[in-house]
């Protein structure tokens, strides 16, 4: 640890800025020296607090650029095919916010370029594989303490959603956290999808399809139900209950500290996911940090990626038809099994 | 209330030598004046505790029986349809175990002839109406404060399952609770039943689709889904939690006592419905007897029964089909409304 | 059980009047005939909703009325011995509110006047220990589940306290019932209390010392401290965690539904012991009337109001001096062994 | 942060350690240069896995030694004043694990030396202050949600005991921690200490007054109770509730994943600090780093070890005496307002 990793960030907009701060302020051995947004001045403000770090307009020019020796990816899903190829071309490690592609065509071209190296150096950025409460829960999984699992129940809340979210993006921006936790949760793949929708909250913005209850059946036998909801008003909630043949445990009730007053006894709900899942992040970068500064990658991988994309796909079928739709998943190439 | 009301029982099973005990028990201004069940031994049985009460065989006999004034049933379903008919062609009350009757078509004929009297006798056995935190929810969500409902989950555990329980008593037995729940929660038809059924847990009986997933879709477009798991092994669990478009609210956790021993902080879950709602059926007898002194009946009506039995028989053919199953109910009569 | 017990009821204050009700509605097998108070119009209003009672100013004009089986005594503290002996003095049952008597000197009186008796007639109406949770507490540590008990941690707090409320009743009239609680759950007498006092609550009125942390030693070797807190304005709770060699066990936390709205998740605290102590009230009631028809008390005894008395003379002394301060108990007659 | 803060660890225990492996694994900006213990051995043990870090006996000469920028002192309390001293004396910042010095007459003289400088450098390694649960709490307290405190009311048990733990220890070690954070959380000073010992737990090794209630007063008129339990059985377990004069707050429930299992809920408590205080630690050693590096200190300052000093020796007196004990301290110095 005598120098530090060197990192490319692509997009500088409020996922990438964060990365960049936590680089700077949680993780040691890591430092920013590029940043790469189409909007120059938003890269420039990202640069302005770190220390030797350049602002760059083009996403090649920054990983390209002198020191570059890892690459973090925040930009908007449809540009991260580009980037991570550029990084692959140069070999160097990738972390990629999800999803890895918007499609899953773009992640099978990924997974080919990442075997024609023939190791991994591509990481996923599905951080609640990060989080205490979620570690815990695989453990018990694994260990079989509650046997085979049956269900899994998931809520997925957020308090307000952005002005620019669409019914789709519930499926395919939020579901897809889902998706990768019951993938790895389970350690099945997701063979379909089905989508009941209730009448829209009048919370919701108009015409936005929130909320919806997506039904996952999985290669196992087991099913697992998301109720996403976006505009749920009272914060940002995580839960995900596990029913096994031998019990059940839960998670994400977030229960820290209980206030009795004014006739009511409680507590906060995490307003944002940044509180909910700040140690998460933390975690995540600093293990791939960890490997990266070993030309390695370990954490989600691209087939991750992949499988997540097909299984949004699905879903968003399922939930323009109204009908139950199967997954189509190629063959999982060797460097990924 | 100087003298008590006279009540047949009618089944000595399980059921109906529990209703017996409690009416001598806990509920005041009431005895049980005449037992009936095929099975002459076991009536006796019941009886036997009992000053002032005779054993039957034959439910006629009983309900024609001096002293009687008003009827209890809790013989096996199919047994309903003719003890309430008996009953109410002497216009007695009648507290009647769910089911109503197995099939819709005998909960009509009960609706006929509780019309042609033209005031209300039957009162279906839906205890849970009675729970204390039932009770709690549903104030809550008439009080509108969770706004308008969106979402019910729902979990029903048994520990295990009895020896003569089929597939389809999972819904026509069990998840048959949670119809009238929802549909007294949220004062809304049920319109559409979905079933999936996840491989099914190693510790059910050879053949039970145990446990089910049941998605129930309803008139004012919210959305119920059920997990029915006769066979959890770890206890009997009935929880519910509400979401509407301003909050949401749970019940059924039942943390009453918290106990920190071993490295584990943590509680007993009832083992039986017994326990877990000894005082709903307290509450339910009590207030059917101070009814029925009256020549009364409140609480869930014959229309309620119906439309339980109408819901079920549609579960029963999405479970067997797989598929998505409309619920038809004929027009609700003006008794009812 | 052909006909009905005839209760006299004495004192018909707030908790007159509801155990007149309780009677009258949750509690079979009885009926209140007579209904005293020095307030004839009290008496009166209380009687108007009871077939067949009648009202009275005097209380030995009420015990003597035709058809008293029984004896409920409602009335303040300082009346209590009067009414007591009374009763015994027609050999009648008798249910106490607590306090038995406002100092130990009475309830020796009364103690001498049972056992010249020679069999127990007096129950003193300490209610938690019919209280379900309660209930369990004592099992488990009956059990030996927690090992021998070390510490009782008790909570006992009020929205607000009447305006007629002294320092010395924050003693007297509330932890009576941890000192009760106490002796019952650990089955030991008490043996010296002291007394801290904070800066009292500005919350509180004027010259009232309120919350108060009482300490309370026992004859097995353990420690009970109760924090008393008489207007701490969140609502009624009443809280107690054992711990023992083995581990810890705490009721009182009351969360039977969870709602999540507006940031928060929690639920309500009851605003009143009538709210979360109404089943044990009832269960109180119902056990006396089951007794009292045979001619017999069980449940806390007059030894157990007078032990109360004692340790609330000592704590009174405590408070004073802010000194602790030993508890001197008569010895044990054999009829309260 | 070109280039990191290098470190003298004193002392190579468990805790000495522990810091070293935090400073490599998960502190940015840090590294360990040098490591002195009297057991030459053990330093050299800590130093293997650490790049470029040398072991010594000597802390005077670890302290010396070439690249030394600030200096983390893990060694046992008696030994902490003399390398304070060694460190301030080249004016280098300090982490000090409490105690800071056994008695409050070392302390006094640390806070003088500190005060010769003018500046603050040294911080005690009250690392509660650090935990996400204590902070919420704090700033709850701060912001005045919940009035004016009047109790804190304290748990702190340990599973079990080392060999070596003595009576004293359960003060001076153990309930040290409620002390600072009770100041902390108060902003108050104790003014006087109780001690209430039952009878010993038959779990604690012969001769250990274990468990105790510790009662300590405060500057402002409140009363913290603590039950120090190190002979718990059951786990780790530190909990505390704040009670107000508008409503109360308790933290260290650690309710993360609740199970459902064999007839039970519930989960899972941790059976050391080092797993319920992880993080806290790391956030200590983070900070400070930070801090260090440009030459200065946060956090705990020797004042608050020397007060926590005086408030443990003033509870082995009431311990020893059974009889409340004043807490007398000095006046406080202008560098520690």
């Amino acid at each position: 640890m005598s120098s530090t990793l060197g990192i490319a960030v692509i997009g500088a907009g409020r996922m990438g800025a964060d990365h960049a701060r936590r680089i700077g302020r949680t993780v040691g051995g890591a430092r920013v020296v590029a940043v790469a947004d189409p909007d120059g001045d938003r890269a420039k403000e990202v640069v302005r607090g770190l220390e030797g770090a350049c602002a760059y307009t083009d996403a090649a020019a920054a990983v390209a650029a002198p020191g570059v020796e890892a690459v973090l990816i925040a930009s908007p899903g449809p540009a991260h095919e580009e980037a991570i190829l550029l990084a692959l071309e140069r070999e160097l490690p990738v972390l990629c916010e999800k999803p890895l592609t918007p499609e899953p065509a773009g992640a099978l071209r990924v997974m080919e370029a990442e075997q024609r190296l023939g190791r991994r150096l591509v990481q996923v950025g599905f951080m609640r594989r990060y989080d205490a409460e979620y570690e815990r829960l695989k453990e018990l999984l694994d260990a079989g303490g509650l046997g085979r699992p049956l269900f899994l129940h998931c809520r997925h809340r957020n308090a307000l959603s952005p002005s620019w979210f669409t019914s789709d993006m519930l499926i395919s921006d939020s579901v897809v956290h889902e998706v990768d936790a019951a993938r790895w949760l389970l350690d099945q793949e997701i063979t379909a999808v089905s989508v009941l929708s209730p009448t829209p909250s009048s919370a919701a913005p108009e015409g936005l399809r929130d909320p919806r209850l997506v039904l996952l059946e999985t290669s196992g036998g087991a099913i697992v139900d998301v109720e996403i909801f976006v505009n749920c008003g009272f914060g940002y909630q995580v839960q995900c209950e596990a029913v096994g043949e031998a019990g059940s445990a839960r998670i994400g009730d977030g229960h820290a500290m209980v206030v009795q007053s004014a006739g009511r006894w409680g507590g906060e709900i995490a307003q944002d996911f940044t509180v909910r899942f700040a140690d998460a992040y933390d975690r995540q970068l600093r293990r791939w940090v960890a490997q990266a500064a070993r030309g390695r990658a370990e954490g989600p991988t691209a087939w991750d990626g992949y499988a997540a994309a097909a299984v949004c796909e699905a879903g968003l079928t399922a939930a323009r038809t109204g009908v139950r739709t199967a997954v189509e998943l190629t063959e999982r190439p060797p460097l990924y099994r």
